[in-house]
Formats: C-alpha cells, sequence, structure tokens
C-alpha cells in the first residue's frame, strides 16, 4: 500500500497486490543446479517494493507498465513478463455528508485488477477489468424459446430475478491514457444496461453490456465478459398452503450457469 | 430472500441467512432411539420460509422476533431458542444519479446480523450488529507509552496506519422500536470517532466508539465492540536506498491484535 | 513451526496459530491515554516466539501451558489468560512403504487445536479438540418418528446417507498428562460409534459418541461435541426416466441441521 | 456423490463437481432475442445427473469422456466442449485396522481433477492433475548462485525449509486407459523426488519431478507442474537473546515465488 500524502492530514492511498511471471532465458536452473539466470522471489518483492515507492501514484494500469518496463530493461536474459495488479479499492469516509482526507472503508463489491503483457520488441498489452461484482435485478428479466429436449424440465418464465457476479476485463489499445476513466465508464454501462433493458437472456444482456462499453470508451479494443448465474429459485411452498408464490427465494449456488463471451469492434 | 413488490416494477429486498437453535425436552433422542421430541431441520426450514412469506418486511430484528416467538409458542416441549440472522445487503443501482427501483448491487463491507435470545417466560433479548466491516485511517494515529519488558521490540509512533475489521453488537432494551435506525446511527457514531479523533491505542478509540453509540441510541443498553487490528507495517527499504520511508507499506494478515471491550450504562 | 531436529536429517515439526487474549487491570487504556497497562501485540508475538525456540515439542497442548504459565508470572497486572493454538498438521511422507525422516505431507480432514483457561491463583484448565473433521457413512442410518406437525415435510428413512463435520472439543482433568494419546483414542473412539452403530439420529450417534470416548480415556471429564449435518439429498430424477433412484445424491451446504450436546461424568 | 452398492453395506462412493462449457452456433442469444440455440443451464445439470446416474462409476477421467461425447452427439449445433471434473475425495475409515466397507473419511491434502477437449471431427484430449497438495521438508533443500542486483537482499542458504502446494496436470495419450493408475504413479513419483532428492532450486526440483513422472508413466505425453513456493521464513529473535536460531519459522503466505513449467517427450 502507498500511502500518497498531499499534506499532513489529505491523503489518498493505492493498495496492490501484484504478480509477476518472468520468461526467458531460465532454462539453466530447471536442467542443472546452475541458478544463474533465476531472479529470486525475493528481489522480484524488492523490486516492486522500490518502484511502488518511487512511481506508484493512483493508477494501478500504469503502473503495471512501470513494473513490466522495468523488468526487460533491467535483465538483458528475460524476453517477456506478464504482470497482473489487483486493487483493494478505498472510499473516502463521508463524515456529515463530506469525504474525510485521511479516512477510508473498503469497497468490496468486487475486485478491480490490471495486467499488462510485455514481450521484448513488442509494444505492451495492457487491460483491465472487474471480478465479482454481485448485481441483481428482482424484475425485467425472463428466459423462454430455449432448445427443448429429452432433459429439459426448467419452466419457461417471462419474469425472474436476475443476479450475476459480473466479471470484464477492457483491453487498451494504444491511445489509451486515462485508464481509471475507462474503468468507470464501463461499470457505468455495464449497470445502465443491466438495470434499464429487459433481459430475454444473460446472453443478450451481456451482449449489450459489451456493445455499450466499446460504444462508449473508444479506446478499449475489446471486452472479455463472464456472468455467472447466482440463481435465486423460487420455493416452492404448495404443501405449506402457500402455492404459487413468487416473494420467497432460494439463492443457490450450484449449479449456476457460466455465460461468456468476447466482443471486439 | 423475500422480494417486496410496491409495484410492478419498484421493489424491496430482504435476503437473510437464519440460524435457529432450539432448547428444551429433547434429551430422549439422545439417550435412546425415541425421536419424537426431535424438530426436524428439514421443519424448521420449512417454519423460517412460510414464516418469511407472511411476514418478513426489510427489518431483520424484527424479524427474529417472529420466528422466536413461533418456535415457543408452537411446540410446548421447548424452553428456549437462539435465533441469529445475518443479512446480504444489496443496495440499490444509482443510475443517473437516480436510485432504481429494481437494480440492486452488494453492499460487501462487513455482514450486518440480528440476534434474539428467547426463554419461555421471560422477555426476548435482542440485539443486533456488525462484523468485518473494514475501515483505515491513514494518521492521527499512534501508540506510544506501553509496558516495556525484555520481550519489548515494538518502536513507540505518533503516526501510524490504523487499520481494523469492527466488530460490533449493541443490545436493545425493551423500549427499542426502530431497530434499523438504530444501526445506522451506531455505525456513523463509530466512523465520526474514528475518522476524527486522534487514537492514542486502539483501546482508547474502541471506547471512544462505545461512548458515542450509547450516548446517540438511547434505547440501546450495551455495545461489544471488537477491532482487531488490520496491520500495515512501513516496509523497511534501507538496503535499497530508501531510508526512512513511511509511504510504501506491508499489509500483514498475522499475528494481529485482537482488542475487545463491553461498554454498558 | 518448531523444526525439531533429533540428527541433521530426522526431523519432527510443530507447526501452531496461537491466540492469546489477556484479561487485568488494563482499564486505564480505555478510560484514557495511559497506555501504561498495554502489553502490545507485538510483544506478545515475541513471547511467543522466544517459548517456542525454548520449549516447544511435539505438544500442542503442553505448550498452551507454558504460555498461560508465563503471562501470569511475567505480568502482576494480569489476572488470566485465554490461550487457544490451532495445529497445522503435518504427517510423515511414504515412500517405499517407509515414513521418512525429514518429509512430510499435510494431514487436512479438519484441524486439532488445545485451549487453556488461566485464570490468577486457580489451577489452569486444558481441553483440545478437533474441528472440522468430515467423515460420512453411506447407510446404517435413518430418521424417523419424529415430531410431525403442519410444517412437516420430511420422508422418514431406514437408510440414508449420514455425513457431518465433526467437531469436538474434550477437557482434561488435574490427572491428565498425556494428552497426545488422549487425542487419538478419542478420534478413534469416534470412528467406530459412527462406522459400526446403526444410527437412528445424528442426536443418538453424537451421545454414543461422547459415551464411549469418556469410557475409554479417564482423564477428561466432559466432551462437547456438534455434528452439523452435510446434507446429501437424493437427487428427483422421476422427470428424466429413473425414477425412485437412491444412488445418485446431491451434497447441500444450506439449510443443515446443527446438532449438539455437552456430556459429562 | 453416486454411491456404487456393491451389495447392501459394501459400497465405494465417487463424488464430482462438473464444469461442462459449450462451443458452437450460439450466437443467436447474443445478437438477438432468439434463445433456440441455448441449452439451458438446468438441462446441463440434469444431463450431468442423467450419465451419472447410468453411467458414473470410481473412475473421474472416463466419466469426463461420457459427458463431452454425449454433448457432440445429442447437439449438432454444437462444435465443441471443455469438461472439468473435480474430485471430493473418500477414503475409506480404518476401524481396527481394518478399511470400512461404507464408512468414508474425507481425504483431503489438495483435490484430483480431470479436464477433457472434446472438438467435433477430433479425438478428445483427457487430461488429469492435482491442485494445492501441500508437501514439506525441513532440510536437504538449499538455494545459491542466483542472479545479483540492486535489488538483491536475499541470503544464499545451503539448508532450507522448502513447501510448496504442488499443482500437476498431465495430459493422457490416446492409448492411455488406466487413468487412475497413472495419477497414482505420479504422485508417488512425486513425493520421492521431492523427499529423496536434494534440491538446490524449485525449478531443479519440479524439472526432476516431471522426469520421473514421464519415465514412470508411458500414457502421458506431457506435464506442467506449478510449485508455488510456501515460505517458512526463521524468525529473528536477535534482541531476545537467542540469535542464528533455525528452529523456529514463520508461515509466510505472501509474497510467494510462482514456479511452473510444461515438460514434454
Amino acid at each position: 500500500m502507498k500511502v500518497i500524502r498531499h499534506d499532513e492530514t489529505h491523503h489518498d492511498v493505492c493498495e496492490i497486490e501484484a504478480d509477476v511471471l518472468l520468461q526467458g532465458e531460465l532454462d539453466g536452473s530447471y536442467l542443472s543446479e546452475d541458478n544463474r539466470s533465476i531472479i529470486p522471489t525475493d528481489t522480484v518483492k524488492n523490486t516492486v517494493h522500490f518502484l511502488a515507492h518511487d512511481q506508484l501514484g493512483t493508477c494501478r494500469t500504469s503502473f503495471a507498465q512501470v513494473i513490466g518496463k522495468h523488468f526487460l530493461e533491467t535483465y538483458p536474459h528475460l524476453a517477456g513478463a506478464e504482470i497482473e495488479l489487483r486493487e483493494r479499492k478505498w472510499d473516502r469516509l463521508s463524515i456529515d455528508g463530506t469525504p474525510h482526507p485521511h479516512a477510508f472503508a473498503h469497497s468490496a463489491n468486487g475486485e478491480f485488477f490490471s495486467r499488462g503483457s510485455f514481450s521484448r520488441g513488442q509494444a505492451p498489452v495492457l487491460s483491465s477489468g472487474i471480478r465479482g461484482h454481485l448485481i441483481m435485478k428482482t424484475t425485467q428479466s425472463g428466459f423462454e424459446g430455449y432448445n427443448i429436449c429429452e432433459f429439459t424440465t426448467l419452466p419457461p418464465t417471462s419474469d425472474r430475478v436476475f443476479a450475476t457476479r459480473l466479471g470484464a476485463e477492457w483491453s487498451f489499445d494504444s491511445t489509451a491514457t486515462d485508464y481509471c476513466s475507462a474503468d468507470a465508464a464501463i461499470l457505468t454501462a455495464a449497470h445502465e444496461v443491466f438495470a434499464n433493458t429487459y433481459s430475454p437472456s444473460v446472453q443478450r444482456t451481456l451482449f449489450e453490456i459489451g456493445e455499450l462499453a466499446l460504444a462508449r470508451v473508444p479506446h478499449i479494443s475489446r471486452i472479455e465478459l463472464k456472468m455467472p448465474n447466482v440463481h435465486f429459485l423460487s420455493l416452492d411452498l404448495t404443501k405449506l398452503s402457500r402455492p404459487n408464490q413468487n416473494a420467497v427465494l432460494l439463492p443457490t449456488d450450484e449449479p449456476h450457469g457460466e455465460i461468456e463471451a468476447v466482443i471486439t469492434r
């Protein structure tokens, strides 16, 4: 975690967990006792801490670039690096309606991340996204007209609860610079489609989210979306003399549908 | 989960996980094969679903009362019941600045719960609280003047990061009715003390939170507070030529301090 | 973790996570900025490490005694200490049928723990136990003859799968010395009852385990048992032309029954 | 979970969690409200249950084949299927030294899985493996001679604790039939190399495990190994007058090294 001190009491924070995977001429250590090519985990850790000290601000995706560039420049025997940064988000506490200068609460609905893929001699490939963002709508969702076969038992419906742990990753093109604004705009687009559009299927809603994200943010070239169903099944209370009720539902983890797609321009 | 439909598109939701522990004349099933006293888990489950259908609104604590009362009234061989309800909170999605009538996002920083202890012939004891609410301040916290012994290695400080997973449980007296307002007022009190007051120790801040909660909400008789340290240790970058830095810190799960107290009127 | 070196290559290990909660004249730090009574977390951590260095062997329960005694003897303002030690068990790897002198695999089915309650001027109260030990029998279990009411939907059965995450804690009397043998004997007793006795209810099996544990190990005075149901429900494949099957079952986490009892001499 | 009843009291069990991902002509549901191509999650679930009823034995990998084949044969618009099966292993309880016919305990050190990749018109690609298998050796491991740079702070050592959560996946060639024996032989090979061979680096030990696995099991064509470090760091007790101790160590989750390789014939 980096504490960025604008003055004695006005601070920003950025807390990140980093994965750094290095590739290159590392065979020696696998094929023999020759460890000369190994950059120890401890050194990688120190490097990330050092770079955080000197260069980390509040932008996760920019810091992925700093790390990737450093490793390729410093170690000639490396051919590539894969960086993933996962952020624990902190929102300012609001006291009497005012954001506080140095007190924060964890913003916990899902986890933002950034990834960078670095290969010597090529432009880096940067992306960011979110995992596990739990959203739900209690109407304006149905599921009808699907494939019917001997294993079909699901009744069609034009009014169901639709909940999902949204996962998304968007890839920046080389013109992107304001990564944080892109992140916010895409999450807003997802919320708008999800809340305001009737969902005939998870598939359709997923695609419409992707379309709007690409329309709103010109600097992304593709978006990968995962929308696993978080099922809420209407409980059968027939034996308890409450038939055909659609008010009490059971959240059901498994089995769940796993709907995914990649949408490009 | 209960979906409360004000009209076709304007809904409230209340999602609860319930623990129901029953006590009474149940020895038979332990001492022999006589199961007559056992109220099966399946029946308890059905009962909670039925009561949710008929009586659950948006107030978790009131519903704990409904459940406890039902079991003592229905089964004469029971002497008591312990109910705990844990809520998965859903906030309305905000679209273009307006709360949406039926789209929600999970509010995930900690978990609210209510508990009721019911004994035949006595008034129920109700409480509610929160677990795992993660908050942090990046200055206005220190720790000095503590016990020194041969095992002391901690340096004193007047400026440290202070983070905790706040846990709290407040007990309602018999005059309480608006449980949800009490919950909100106590969390607000905790945030105010945490953000606005210099912390000389976790112990002192914890006690001040308890004092303010009792002052703000007359209908609670006691509050139990747990504030485990979520340590952020300043990294030693001396060997990397960045000595005495206080900007890059390492979140450290274990070991952690576990500070607790019960504060009563 | 302590590595106990019998010689250069023949080792034992004991890996423990410790909770230490201290009570006594600690009010000062809550009521004012006076921290003199606080023994910092960091000091407690150092103390546990130091005591592990000097006195930890392979017996978890004995080490709980060492820690509790140390704190009461060292700090006159303390009145009591609650110690809990949780062990990550390591079994020797078996290579060509022979236990290896210094290679181990994690033994992961549940977690053993020990607890000690220490009050100044009184004998310590020691206990140990296991949490989350998952066992299952696929027949020789039924559930019939239970309370019937308007909320009953469960059909009686004389042949069901019975699975549980066994939790148990046994309290040693002052004559106990060989705590590890007691732990092993009690787990063996639980397995024997569970495997070899028809179960008419979880309650009955739980009680029989308690009875046998008390009979086998004279140095324990009480045992607390928790046997939450891990339900395996026979799937209804009627619509798929496989009615009344009892071969394919669905493990179901929630809702589950939570059966508990304390059995004393 | 399937209970395989050899007779009334002698049973085998096989408990599996299945992922089924289908590919093919499914665009319609994404691009419009036309759901005709969707095979609902509920149908996939029913199918897996039905196939388990009719065809699941104790071999996970064979069942992956059954599922993959079924989907491609039943639905002409599918082009491919990716199946992953994760097994919750149950070992027989041993009572008085004898394996019990119908009582089991969870075998919890890691999770076995199988995967099948099915494409219409091509031979299926089958693999199996294990994730999260925690093993440790307390000596006969070192790490020296690695890359040194300005960010290096790690001291070299010829005697350290080496622990890892072994992950491995081995790919069967078309001649393989006895998948379970292969699984057991590869895990044995891993244990042998780990226990009996001095480790100059995680990399070297990982490669030697891969080599021995390929030598022992001719029906696998490749093995992917992941050996993340589970660090045990010797505690610095210098200030507590116990310098240079190498007996009390601290297990440290993060940061950790993540060493991976794919080894082929």
